[in-house]
């Protein structure tokens, strides 16, 4: 197959640049039509294939692309998940090329998508043709749920799949979206961290007040907020609300064990970052305070006067952004209702608090023993030589939890990134080697099922 | 002298309706040349009433100008200051009429400087034109030091009246840049706190990180933040930094008596600041908190994200505004650098903290049993028929203290304005009615010396 993929790389590097030209951008409404665009190319390029009963599933933001190939009896079905949008492109004077005029230079394929999402969407496109073109039909069953909302929380793809589980029913889902832990070492995330996120506003006064005529005798916003958001934590870095912890599982030695196991170099990392210091729970190294670990982190903080020099004022309003990763059974509205809890009793007299609740996620755990993920570690080994690690991943893919619990099956995160290639910043990329290369390992990986 | 003053009112009010149009708004590079043509506007009206000597004199900001009459032998000198730079006008949207077009209505003149400075300074000017109509010359010495700079925390008159301590000796020194307790309650201040202000930087790592990749495993600069910023009040709102103070006197029962005696309506105030509740040092009264209590307040945070929803990082920056008043012997120098040692022995590792010093001024206190405000008080009597109190005002005049100290020389606060009269807002504005009774009330005082 090696030589298949390598007879038809250039050709099918120009068909993604094609995809990568799109200015799928989810987010924004002027670029509706693109999303649009974007599920239009992929049908097509699905359809061109060989994949059958493909729909462009129209939903309350941007479609749902569907389609299958079930043709092999007796043999299982996989389900490839992927998503055809991608972030906004700011800032965009700090990409060296245009985000969307796809170049390919030192062997990466730079532009907005190219690792997050096409490019590696695109392998399982590209890995169904060489086979079909090999051996005249697939290995397996196939089925595509391709969606168009990943970047902003798929807000419809979790009704549909809850709506269609007949229609999405698997033996696995199949997804690449997520990375190495270096170029050396490929890797099968077994674990996403679930995902919460709020905001709580305080308000004092009526208006900002004069800090010579009311200083010291009202109420200060920003005073009661920093108060709230410095009472989330104790001082050994653990969140200091109560029940937080409830559902979140005991570190077993083998999974320390597991984590150990993976590199990870903290003076190379505290040195990337430009930290002194990595800081964190008491009692747990940095791969488990970002793996298994839940946590809250305060994502910005507003109130008051943020010129240049002073303003003697005592701020009538204050606001700041929380959000948590979960793991485990912790459960994402229950973990919301005890920091609701913990801000009303924690608020000072004469502050009034409002909380805005944003993401909620709930986190999954994979088993890498399980068959359909041991033959995805295999799959890496034949075309790499190297056999994929389990690590567990800090970020969350909401959608991930949705496809495990409604259509219980495996989820098979056969990621080809590379932690290196910017997603979601400029100058984002994806190496050609792992396009050409995940195709290959796709087509070993469908063949051994 | 109450018809005297009534028969110039129109033409006195129209003379300060001229001074209001000046834009010399000290703050703003771009008003350099307006703010000039202020002092030469007050130069003009001093010599214009007979005062002579009259100096405008350069400094590295804004001119001071100067004059003195001083042909009243074995009668004590009075050294008139005020300030003829105004606040910006902004926002120049919620201005009823323009901020440098005055327009009388309803007993107000509303203008950008009626009553921070221009109308009070003025009146001690129309006074001095009465009192040379009425008897030929003057009952006291007079002097006058009026600067451009007192809305930009008057950098260069401290070094100038340093300098110039003969040139500027006297018996008193008289202040209108004040206000009356309300329209019934004159009021000589004899108090006013000091200032310091500060910012507080915390910089992590060198940009922001992925709260999914990072999380839990970083200092993250807000958290940092939040913790210094919280850590700076114990929960019963006392400042928790050592040695802060150091230097506040005693409260004793006779002070505590006569801000007793000044009227406070907690409930009506709470109804105008829209609060629930007040808040402040526990065992003290409001009026005690705001007046003679040393306190200190955050004015403004920002930190990470602001914008709309939701942005999962952990913000590497964050940054707090600090400003504390200070009373009685409080060294504003001693207070920063303590409060520079509690911060950085409070940061997290990981965290990088910078500090940067704004405004600095000593706390004063007036006594308020001297001869020259206890006739003071008289001549507010003479006029308005009640005797005015002596509050402990809770803002800073900081070259108040420089005057007292240098000079040695009691300050009369004799203000004329009242706390609803917008100083610093839209719609600034000042009743006539304390102009023509302003002017009455110094000729009083002047003559009793």
């Amino acid at each position: 197959m090696k030589e298949q993929v390598e007879l038809h790389k250039e050709e099918f590097l120009r068909e993604l640049e094609d995809f990568l030209r799109i200015q799928s951008i989810s987010s924004q409404e002027k670029h509706k039509d693109d999303v649009k665009k974007g599920a239009e190319w992929v049908a097509g390029a699905l359809e061109k294939v060989g994949v059958e009963n493909v729909e462009i599933i129209p939903t309350d933001g941007h479609p749902i692309v569907y389609g299958d190939w079930l043709h092999a009896s007796d043999k299982p079905t996989v389900l490839v998940y992927g998503h055809y949008d991608v972030q906004p492109e700011d800032p965009v004077e700090l990409w060296d090329t245009p985000p969307f005029e796809p170049v390919i230079r030192d062997g990466k394929i730079f532009a907005r998508g190219a690792t997050d999402d096409k490019g590696q969407l695109f392998i399982h496109i590209k890995a169904l043709e060489l086979l079909k073109k090999e051996y005249g039909e697939l290995p397996v069953n196939v089925k595509f749920c391709i969606e168009g909302e990943e970047e902003i929380a798929s807000p419809n793809l979790g009704p549909f799949i809850n709506e269609n589980t007949e229609k999405l029913a698997c033996d696995a889902v199949l997804v690449s979206d997520t990375s190495f832990i270096d170029a050396d070492h490929p890797a099968i995330c077994t674990s996403l961290r679930g995902a919460l996120a709020l905001e709580v506003k305080v308000k004092t006064a009526n208006s900002d007040l004069h800090s010579g005529q009311y200083g010291g005798g009202v109420p200060n916003a920003v005073h009661s907020l920093v108060n709230i958001l410095d009472s989330l934590h104790d001082d050994k870095g653990r969140v200091a609300v109560d029940g937080f912890y409830e559902g979140v599982p005991e570190v077993t030695e083998q999974l320390k064990e597991e984590i150990a196991a993976i590199p990870f170099d903290e003076e190379k990392t505290k040195q990337t970052l430009g930290l002194s210091s990595l800081y964190g729970e008491e009692g747990f190294s940095f791969l488990e305070q970002t793996g298994i670990r839940p946590t809250l982190e305060i994502n910005g903080v507003t109130g008051g006067y943020g010129g240049d020099g002073i303003k003697t004022i005592v701020p009538n309003e204050a606001t700041g952004k929380i959000s948590c990763r979960l793991v485990g059974d912790q459960d994402p509205q229950y973990v919301y209702e005890q920091i609701e809890k913990h801000i009303y009793a924690q608020k000072q007299a004469g502050a009034d608090v409002e909380l805005k609740q944003f993401i909620q996620a709930k986190p999954v755990a994979l088993d890498s023993n399980h068959p359909m993920i041991q033959k995805a570690a295999d799959a890496y080994e034949a075309v790499y030589g190297v056999r994929a690690l389990f690590p567990k991943e800090g970020g969350s893919i909401p959608i991930v939890e949705v496809f495990a619990r409604v259509l219980d099956a495996p989820v098979v995160l056969m990621g080809f990134g590379l932690p290196s290639e910017n997603l979601h910043a400029p100058n984002e990329h994806f190496h050609t080697e792992n396009f050409t290369k995940g195709i290959e390992t796709v087509t070993h990986y469908l063949k051994s099922l």
